[in-house]
């Protein structure tokens, strides 16, 4: 809307398969967004070693200050993830540890929604309330509602382009990212 | 007890830092055990690579299969965890995503105790339950009582010689492992 | 099967509406046990009052008395619940505060199933979770799966004769029944 | 502070033995305000019969209805509570369970914090994270931190006169009251 302060999301990508559906729905976001509003992803959460203090005793991790630092700038982060045993997967958790410890707290105060999809039914909502349960300790300002699980993603992302095609999918995510900008205007 | 089928348990470790506390929770284990029971370490979860489907189209990595072996031949399996961010960390959780993925499902009907200790007051219980719904999915025999979540860690384990020292949390773990001993039987 | 211990499991069933779609979920069950068990319905949570440790200290209402001996003598219970508001409704789980304070504990080491269904696709499993936890507390024998959670229930339900005439349905809970017959008789 | 907006809040109390630490945690909570904010309880949960819908189709009861338009009216509302069977109360629940059928959504964006006491160590932290998912659904806008987890709390109330008296206990709840001030004010 014209005289709204631009906005800028990151996302963090939760899987890291090349062809991971989740991955096409981080891809779909900037098409996706409000005009005003883009959307831009973070560095691969494989980049990171798994979290060990002593590692962080001899310093951070070059990834890991460049993800803090580019979550710092935005506007908004947006989590997109499969479900790994009713819960994020391992390698997205092990961003949030490290991403926990540095002193700008990244995401405290910080716009956050959460995306999820899944070959079942259930479209990772198990996942997204453990998420939940570590952004409060993180202090992040997470978006409650529309909440965007995508049920039985393989038929909903063209398996040759790995494009998000389903138009209902595509606008139910447009609503959250227009939800989800109001959001951030409301808190910035 | 004479007569009683001898049982060996591992156990996996949360943590990667050399000076862990958790990790003298578990190293102080087979001291603790009761008679018969024998309770080794599992490989560290720090030796496993983030979990991608794309490496593991290409085989499983060593480690991961050793794991899983080790997991399937035990009686039972004690994990021994930090919280971190109100749930798991995140490398605990990448060898939970490993091991869930082996065709021989090495969690499952596996008799399951849960261990946690924390510098705070709540002994990591908030990452036990999250991990619990993790264990339903793989169908987990989970251990309910007693429950063993060690708060203000830092002032029950010897800072110089990482044991742990506190009698009450030993004697408190001891009564644990009795009754994992005696449910693995059951079960068994 | 023959030569088989016959067993008795009880239903408590979380919603009060006289019309309720689970209500008819636990209807259907005696008629898809398999050989060998019985299931009855235990009273209304509708017949309780509000917990009230004032009351306790007069004495447990009748209702919860009857309520906890009929669990303490059968040999599972499976608890049927709508999902309200992302946990289990109010009444259920005040029945459950009730039960937890009688002296004989009737959930303790009891064989317990859970089936849930809702209107949405989801099919209560957020509720089931939260369930989960409080039966970690009240030491019971959670079956871990198959997990029964109907989705479109109303799609699913005889709107007039309130029967659960969907087979596929049916098929799915007589499966999880034959499930935790077996699960009863292991630690019967 | 002199020129901000005056504030008032609502408790509401999950509890309903008369002695209630609970109660006296909510009792505290006029006194230990900050400048310019005033809290004031709700009516009982246990004025609310347990939710049927059949009742409500004869119309929402007249505690309920009052119930809602308290919360609609205050800048915020602060639920204190016990923690049973590692969850809410079912009378809390029950209260949430008929408030969330309201046509005016009392939750919907409205500050909300969360106190728990308890006899125990852990304060009543399961129940939190618990009642935290109900929210989401209800779209509440709940403060992260600092968290109000009262452990031992036999040991922070005069038995006698069932006053809040352990003064650090005090001052972190009104370290609380001063944070969701600010959280309402920004918010509001």
């Amino acid at each position: 809307m014209s005289g709204q302060k631009p906005l800028q999301f990151v996302t963090l990508l939760g899987s890291l398969r090349k062809a991971s559906y989740n991955g096409a729905i981080a891809r779909a976001l900037p098409g996706l967004a409000p005009d005003g509003v883009t959307i831009q992803p973070l560095g691969s959460v494989g980049d990171l070693p798994l979290y060990n203090a002593d590692i962080q005793a001899e310093g951070f991790p070059t990834a890991v200050l460049a993800m803090g630092e580019a979550i710092t700038k935005a506007d908004g982060i947006i989590i997109v993830t499969p479900e790994y045993n009713y819960s994020i997967p391992g390698g997205l958790k092990n961003a949030i540890d490290w991403l926990s410890r540095l002193p700008a707290q990244p995401f405290a105060g910080k716009p956050t929604a959460i995306q999820s999809g899944s070959p079942g039914v259930l479209g990772g909502a198990r996942a997204q309330y453990q998420l939940r349960q570590s952004l409060v300790f993180l202090d992040a300002s997470v978006l409650n509602k529309p909440e965007v699980m995508v049920s039985q993603i393989m038929s909903k992302v063209d398996a040759a382009t790995l494009e998000l095609t389903d138009q209902v999918t595509r606008d139910f995510i447009a609503g959250q990212l227009k939800a989800f900008a109001a959001f951030a205007r409301r808190l910035g």
